[in-house]
């Protein structure tokens, strides 16, 4: 399966007119040199290579692919819209209809505005909040991403530092830390961004401490600022709500994006009266955010979210694969960290500080039909089955098998030590 | 035609779930109140409002419409890659495909990066001009639109001025101020930004002279800044080229969206390798990037631009237009300023300084199934046809006779108003 001439051949091509071949996050330059960067189809759970060879997909296009790819409920909306008109001069009346929709299924959730990117979405959250505070700072989690603008992007490259000014860190999860940052805000706090639960890349996924949760509420209730909850990466994987609702948190803000039109292009801000001001007063728009395809698609996504139990669904096999996969892990004398919700699994090895298990692992998983990824959290969608875990079960035998027999040799990936090293 | 009960249901549901009913470029706050805000489809020149009325739209959807509504051709290439994969955990050979032929059409460009808001390829231009230069003042003209992110968006509301740290303005097309401004970054210019012609809303249209284009290239070469176009909404509709190849200057890199995929979601920063190295320092990206569905659109779209004759017959169509215009309004006591490249009119009145002959004119013209524009430059598209100006034509006889009968009764929009005197 290793050898991929068309793989090849594409990214000889790409580097000629793409910077570095490839940019943004599904760039492969910092996964095993075997990973394919091209793709020629994707249905269910699977993804097929431009070389013809199938995967089982734990990405799940970095989480859009929610009820498994190419859902015929779903595509079959978004074609039918098609047929009627995508981006019109005005939107249709599905923008209505998804707008009522997401308000009645996100608890906080008085109105929306729909976006393209998660970056629109979060970018919004910050303006909003500072327009309905008339207040500046703004304060992020340490490491936490928020998406790829100049106010959030996790690489400084011709960003001035002058476009984060009344940005400021906390550590996720830390309440002496959240308190000290408050306290040094004073009387100029806007909002305090938090993501559902901390999934940041290379680090083991931790769920939010109640307690923390409470106290972000509390201390924006004391000082006026707005609370956002980030769910553009978790969103209806946890809840069928904004994901703090597991905490009995309700944020005034929270960003939306990735899975709820199933991979069709769309994002959301949703935010509760205590913002709308604020969200009146701002300009936000896109040549293509009032378009009406990927709102039949939300529509219809939404449905099945709520109609079926493709949430119990996707924790039952979550729950497999964790249960399985340690004393697969276990058998051949390794040790895993498998944090987060199981239903967006962050898969580590214990004793691999640069990483060089985690990607011979996943390399010889991808050999074996599974597409895993060693530093960055999994998804899985709901077209999954319990043969699929299976299958993942068995190929991860023989892959961890492989990698203790030739672990003494393994080397770290150059290019992922140069950027940790940068850290 | 006036009543529209389909579409003033809709608006009251929406001002409940959606910020002031709605947001952004489309929303209708600032247009005649017998304007639609909803559609229920479009076809070819056509669209029609949820309430069943049919207009000839010179909006275009602000652009992306290019060679007409629900073009077959480019709606097959899309479904046709929908039942392939859209959104899958790696871009297709699609994404090197479109990139390779951007590249072989615009002459200045020697890489693509694909994304999906008019903002982020303008954005991205800024930021990488920034990295490849190592400097930092960007120069804008003074009321050009680049989008609506922080930096750049015209509405100042939860904007913090050190968002706009290092932007400065000039005069659009004046030489002298274009030199004060240069003159005044010193050694820290890293960019100049240029739209193509002056489209601003509210104001006649101007093209630029070709002595302040070359200047603007000349000045970023001796100060070692990179010269950008933002050809978004220009783009394809003046050249099949970088809109500025119409005066002799290639600027190092140029933005671009709307219309290339004729409506799909998708935009894009092309630049040369002048600016590679500084492409390859930016970390940009989105959820949506990477699908598949709008660059088979893109590439289907930019196949037909190369193969047909699109764009002389849009400048046919324009002409005819404007020609036709003219005599119509005059037989009617109006004197009309039609201005810009005929394919891209603004059609202002003269002594209408607050613009409620034109608004007058707009309402009359969409009551006889024609939906133009008060303020904003209008868009021809490739699906229209002889017989489609000439109900234009005809409709504006009509409509200009009934604003001649009640012009000494008319007042100004009062939102209008508001926002024009507050700058």
């Amino acid at each position: 399966m290793s050898a991929k001439p068309n793989d090849l051949a594409l990214r000889e091509r790409a580097v000629k007119v793409i910077p570095n071949g490839m940019f943004g996050h599904e760039a492969t330059h910092l996964l095993p040199a075997s990973f394919p960067q091209f793709f020629s189809k994707a249905k269910g759970a699977y993804i097929w290579d431009v070389d013809g060879n199938r995967y089982l997909d734990m990405m799940c296009a970095y989480g859009p692919n929610l009820l498994g790819y190419g859902d015929e409920r779903v595509d079959a909306a978004a074609t039918r819209q098609l047929a009627l008109g995508d981006t019109m001069t005005g939107p249709g009346a599905v923008l209505v209809e998804l707008s009522e929709t997401l308000v009645s299924m996100v608890s906080h959730a008085d109105w929306a505005m729909v976006c393209k990117n998660g970056t629109d979405a979060t970018t919004m959250a910050m303006t909003v909040a500072r327009a309905q505070t008339g207040k500046r700072r703004i304060l992020v989690a340490d490491g936490a991403y928020h998406g790829a603008a100049p106010w959030c992007t996790p690489m400084p490259g011709g960003i001035v530092p002058e476009e984060r000014a009344f940005i400021s860190k906390y550590a996720w999860n830390d309440i002496s830390s959240l308190e000290a940052a408050v306290a040094e805000a004073g009387d100029d706090l806007a909002a305090i961004f938090a993501s559902p639960f901390k999934h940041d890349a290379f680090q083991d996924q931790t769920l939010p401490d109640p307690a923390y949760a409470r106290l972000a509420r509390e201390l924006c209730d004391a000082t006026g600022a707005k609370l956002i909850v980030d769910d553009v990466r978790a969103g209806f994987r946890l809840v069928r709500d904004c994901s703090w609702e597991l905490v009995g948190v309700r944020p005034d803000l929270s960003s939306w994006g990735k899975s709820f039109a199933n991979g069709h292009p769309i994002s959301a801000l949703l935010g509760s009266d205590s913002c709308r001001v604020g969200a009146e007063a701002i300009y936000a728009t896109g040549s293509f955010w009032f378009s009406a395809v990927p709102m039949a698609a939300a529509i219809e996504t939404l449905r099945i979210l709520r109609e079926s139990d493709y949430l119990e669904h996707m924790v039952a096999l979550g729950t497999k694969l964790r249960e399985g996969l340690e004393p697969v892990a276990a058998r051949h004398g390794f040790s895993l960290r498998q944090t987060g919700p199981v239903q967006m699994p962050q898969i580590l090895f214990d004793e691999d500080p640069d990483f060089r298990i985690g990607f011979a692992w996943a390399e010889a998983m991808l050999e074996r039909g599974v597409y895993v990824h060693p530093w960055h959290n999994m998804f899985l969608n709901a077209a999954m089955t319990e043969a699929d875990i299976d299958l993942l079960l068995e190929a991860a035998d023989g892959a961890l098998a492989h990698v203790r027999k030739s672990v003494a040799a393994l080397q770290p990936h150059p290019l992922l030590m140069l950027m940790l090293g940068a850290h």
